[in-house]
């Protein structure tokens, strides 16, 4: 099962490809970022985000992507701009018809390393051993991506098993 | 000067599409509805949308697009999620090649009325006789869409007679 985990942002936005086994390990196909400068525009942004999205689902032919549950941020503003950026994503993965599940990035962490609380060094080093990578290979942005996808095969292999219920997609 | 003019929500949004005249008056081509069932999921409700605009621009050819301005809302989550319709917008706005132009609605309706605070009906009735149509005809959420258009219809041509510096897309 390939699973395409997204970690959104306007500016930064981290992915990470992943061929899931019924064994609950995995290969990692594809790791990296979607960078924007800052100097671009918002619609440039979103823009090059969505043909982004589209180019790894058509390399890739993901059956599920697994996205970052929007946080409720004390900055509306900040809220704001990254729900713009989830708009973009989530509009291009709707419309090459691959179902968005979401995690909370704690979720996604405890799924990868155990630890809600873990860091990106953690996570990156337990996802390339598990995902039979050198953590060298990953780059930062990408570990949360990696473990949301990996968040999502654990969940979907659990309920394929019947132990908890399926997930919904967005 | 053809502009489309966009009431962004996640359930209803409105459209307007006007021929602007450089003499200040305008043509309504078209407007109305995208309607999204309270049923379908946010995922569904981005795809319509996008499609929907996709539509628009390719029967229209609009040269520019005028949007709703992100309001900040006291609910948090309801401005999440206009934002997450609006990144679908301005999404496929941008993939189209159509600058995006943001104003508030007290901007469009001052524009349209000479008012900030007129009402739908006034909105409707002033659109409707300017634009060439029996009020009867302007479903009642594409009033703002039309007004939006006219805002920006209205500045591009100041700004292009020299009076105001030319608005910035998004």
């Amino acid at each position: 099962m390939i699973i395409i985990g997204i970690d959104t942002a306007i500016r930064k936005t981290g992915y990470g490809v992943i061929d899931m086994r019924t064994n609950g390990s995995f290969r990692i196909l594809d790791c990296g970022l979607i960078r924007n400068a800052a100097s671009l525009p918002h619609s440039e942004c979103l823009r090059r985000l969505a043909g982004g999205i589209r180019e790894l689902v058509s390399s890739f032919k993901p059956e599920a992507a697994s996205i970052e549950s929007a946080f409720v941020s004390r900055n509306v503003k900040t809220a704001m701009i990254l729900s713009l950026a989830r708009g973009a994503v989530i509009t291009a993965l709707a419309e090459c018809g691959v179902p968005a599940f979401e995690y909370s990035p704690k979720s996604a962490k405890r799924a990868a390393t155990g630890l809600g609380e873990a860091d990106k060094s953690q996570v990156a080093s337990i996802m390339a051993n598990l995902g039979g990578l050198d953590v060298s290979q990953i780059p930062d942005d990408a570990t949360d991506a990696l473990a949301l996808a990996f968040c999502h095969g654990n969940l979907a292999l659990r309920s394929a098993g019947g132990l908890v219920r399926p997930p919904v997609p967005i």
